[in-house]
């Protein structure tokens, strides 16, 4: 597996800066809106930046652990919500519709079968991966493979003029998949990194930490803030899921394509880490929409210095942060383009 | 002048809580959109809310006190900005297009004669207020004038079916007024009220507090964190500008009418004190949207218990925070009347 992703050319920064400081508006006063300005028009070498065909891919898998009790939902909640994706009644759909994103549902290993179904990406590695209480969540082919089909997904969505993907997911017991990614590839604290997820009381939090304490020493892997592609591998394949091994991919082939992505909360950060692992460039591809609730999200924005978008307390995932940071990314690339300069308007600077 | 602000019933809480915990996601899993969600449904008084005709008001006003050098750039720049959003190049501009706002531009008391001009609400009060560095800045007669164009400005948008209501501002030196304003009605010291506008140096910023020290020695009010309606329009009447004055008239009147407040930045909140001190009912109809970076902000911020939807460092006015925060308001309403419950969408609950 290689991609090609470039680091873009910091050349043009100069420009975009003065293009931003020269819009009629004190100097800075845009705040994060102008990094982000910045940002997008460095990722696309341009002063004027599109957005076009922005899209929210949620990738839905199973998890082999989520039968001995790391989540508060039973399993079959997974197939349950994608069905409820399908019928358009989740908060994605409802959050992707309410500020016109495109929207993808990809089963990439659920334990169930849907057959042929209208709207739903059938890229199923295997129905859910294995207990990482047990043995390795997947085999390096099931990891290659969920890593190949999200890259394919992506460079899909980029043939058809896509320009921003939005990344979200689906899986019950996938925050504990993720504080073990978390904890193995930053080196947090494993207690640190694991959170009630989608609510669990005292007891089953209890109970979720020693599961994964169990888990990790099962797997014996080092735990390392520097590893990079091999050691990210190895820890993906250990703990899963497909969701997050094919999120990885898309975001390497979207980045590769030149794609902005909307990294949404905690899940999709563990997937973000370990594309981070495979190709470092693509940080700079990545923006952060929202700082979720739990805990070992705290520990992966740390790890990239990020300060996300918005901070409302949301624990949901299906990429709710991603696809409602979205107006802020495109007010912050409207402004750049649309907003008049000084000059052009006719009004003084700071005397 | 008397407005008449109904304490909505809070008997439709606990239905409003009800329907937001029956919908697929872990309960309280959207944090702050579940408070707004249930706020709004409470204003409103249904479980099924609207939010149509969303529209933003952006009030400009001159203040005498500006050429006495509270301010980082020349008085001009009020007119040649509103010139700006007729022309449609300002940020506010940029961002009620981008996210689906109307934009109403209103001269409150702007010093340029504009003539008569499509798109420009003419409210002028007179063309600016006097100086407060020697004289109340504007008389009890001109405060009421303003108050009571701006409720009837808000009254007719909600004839015309109008149901939120954004506040934006425009005035060079309009931060000083606010830092005035604030101090005397929430207690809290001026050194702590007072920042950099639009981006005051250290001795612009030094100069600013010396100023703004001799206008509270000259006027002398009391500051009272507690002061009631008189009190407060003692010192909207001292300290101005017109744009403030206008704004916490129309939304005294817009919330008489039940429209939901979009509550900008540092200006707007000054404003919107001032409508809390006259009718305390008020602070039920506002959505906090932007925490912003003058330090006064948080002072009011503080006065109100609120915590703001976004916190971006915007320092730029113009209602730029509120129409930023607008769709997280949309997405709020838009899942308490579109997604799924669990019972509907045939999803198991927790285990």
């Amino acid at each position: 597996m290689s991609f090609r992703i470039a680091r873009p050319d910091p050349a043009i920064v100069a420009d975009l800066r003065r293009k931003i400081d020269q819009k009629t508006k004190p100097l800075g006063a845009l705040g994060a809106l102008e990094r982000l300005a910045l940002q997008i028009g460095l990722v696309q070498q341009t002063l004027t930046p599109t957005l076009d065909h922005p899209h929210v891919a949620v990738f839905a898998g199973d998890h082999g652990a989520a039968k001995a009790g790391v989540s508060a939902f039973p399993q079959d909640v997974t197939w349950q919500m994608v069905e409820n994706f399908l019928a358009g009644g989740a908060a994605i759909n409802v959050f992707a519709r309410a500020n016109g994103l495109g929207l993808k549902v990809v089963d990439a290993g659920v334990a169930h079968d849907f057959g042929l179904r209208d709207g739903l990406v059938d890229a199923k590695v295997a129905p859910g991966t294995r207990n990482y209480l047990d043995e390795p969540a997947m085999t390096p082919a099931e990891r290659d493979s969920a890593i190949a089909r999200g890259a394919a997904l992506a460079r899909a969505l980029a043939d058809d003029g896509c320009r921003v993907l939005g990344f979200g997911e689906m899986g019950i017991g996938n925050t504990a998949a993720a504080s073990l990614i978390t904890h193995h590839l930053t080196g947090t604290p494993l207690a640190d990194c694991i959170g009630r997820g989608t609510g669990l009381d005292d007891p089953g939090l209890a109970r979720k930490r020693a599961l994964l304490v169990r888990a990790t020493e099962r797997a014996g892997l080092p735990v390392r803030a520097d590893g990079g592609k091999d050691h990210a591998l190895a820890v993906l394949a250990e703990f899963g899921g497909f969701e997050i091994a094919m999120m990885a991919g898309a975001m390497l082939g979207a980045a590769e394509r030149g794609q902005l992505l909307l990294i949404d909360g905690f899940i999709v950060g563990a997937a973000f880490l370990v594309a981070a692992r495979i190709e470092p460039a693509i940080v700079d591809y990545a923006v952060f929409c929202h700082r979720s609730a739990e805990p070992g999200h705290q520990a992966q924005l740390k790890a990239f210095d990020a300060e996300p978008l918005i901070d409302l307390g949301l624990r949901l995932g299906e990429g709710t942060g991603a696809a409602l940071a979205w107006p802020l990314v495109r007010a912050a690339v409207a402004f750049l383009n649309e907003m008049a300069s000084f000059e052009s308007a006719g009004v003084a600077g700071k005397a």
